[in-house]
């Protein structure tokens, strides 16, 4: 590292696919507060102002934070957060793939709830890949490294005010893809990462959100995770 | 409820079938301080006797603990706790169908983890009906209330003195069956119990316990669950 001013420090904006649902605002609003730059993408590029605009709201004008089309926020950032529907998953991958990056991580949020196709919110579907995150890699250019994370925050309690008490379980192929993303997730206030393995096991993590939906069902919460027994060092 | 003494309380013995186990010898454990009356059961009458003897010594003398055959246990008792390998549930439950009670509750702790056909323990096998609870429940006698729970409790914890850190989550179609269990696994130290939900659910639970062993291999701890975010009342 060099004895740069931060001023140097190049910015590494994170893009928010799909980013003006509860999720991607909440995540945006999360890490607008903790100082990094976003980017929220959407379809509709309106939309897509009109969610930061109203991220920006809420974090204050010290956010740095801009919204436009899918695929513009793509190209112009190395960190994809993916926070869509399972339904468009595969379809709006496959859209944005040229506009990716070599070396970028996409981080997906993804889960194959059966509400996509009529069903309940609290079962999913089979994936033949195995999870959303598995069925996001295939999609995505071999130069992207594929991160599952961020499932089971409640995406209310994100775009608020107060901390989370939740776990974040990071699962990735990729080490150093993961390593960023617990990053990411520890500027969540209350939110501590764990490293789960590899991309396979965000089956079971998705699974868990089904579950998690379940319990707010029936119990009318905001239901979230954490991980007990783990060593100080398993919390990133 | 009449007004006789609690030496009048007729005592219902809990049945732990397949019960040498680490996970089985844990919970005769805790529930033996918790001053419930213990069968455990094996295909092996001796060991049985010998498990009952060793949780007799950590429990102290007052602990009503026995050991004997698995269908002697099950024909004793109307709630019989399942803690046995998946690969052999399903034959251990065909056998026991004949001494099982009408009115029985079984509760199914078993995790179908491919170690069980020479795979990973982080890993698990995809079962027919859905969830190795669900398999149970095709196998017992219609009169028999299947209940999931307890699958991710540390055995190893479990089998110790100090409090768990870790919520139960109770699956089942019958709720009396349901909440039996949840008062059961609040006998357990430090442990919550939460209604997770229809049978169906544990297909969920289950997998949850492949994960934690993943983290138990990784960080090298006993990892358990906490659901947070509920209102109090969730937590039975």
């Amino acid at each position: 590292m060099s004895a740069a001013s931060t001023a140097d420090v190049p910015v590494r904006p994170i893009a928010i696919i799909g980013g003006t649902g509860p999720a991607g605002m909440g995540l945006a609003l999360r890490w607008a507060r903790a100082g990094e730059t976003i980017i929220i993408g959407s379809r509709d590029p309106l939309r897509a102002q009109q969610a930061a605009a109203a991220v920006l709201l809420k974090a204050g004008p010290q956010a740095k934070i801009s919204g436009t089309e899918n695929a513009t926020a793509c190209a112009a950032a190395d960190i994809l957060m993916l926070t869509v529907p399972f339904e468009g998953q595969a379809s709006l991958l496959k859209q944005l793939k040229p506009a990716m990056t070599p070396g970028s991580i996409l981080i997906d949020a993804t889960v194959p709830l059966a509400a996509g196709v009529g069903g309940r919110a609290s079962r999913t579907l089979g994936v033949w890949q195995g999870s959303a995150a598995e069925q996001a890699a295939e999609i995505v250019p071999e130069e992207v490294s594929v991160v599952a994370a961020f499932h089971n925050l409640s995406a209310e309690l994100l775009y608020g005010d107060l901390p989370l008490d939740c776990d974040v379980i990071v699962c990735s192929d990729d080490p150093d893809a993961a390593q960023l993303t617990s990053d990411l997730a520890k500027k969540i206030p209350g939110v501590r990462a764990i490293f789960g393995g590899k991309l396979e096991n965000a089956r079971i993590v998705e699974q868990i959100t089904a579950l998690l939906i379940g319990l707010n069902f029936r119990h009318k919460g905001h239901a979230g995770i954490r991980i007990t027994g783990l060593p100080p060092g398993a919390y990133r």
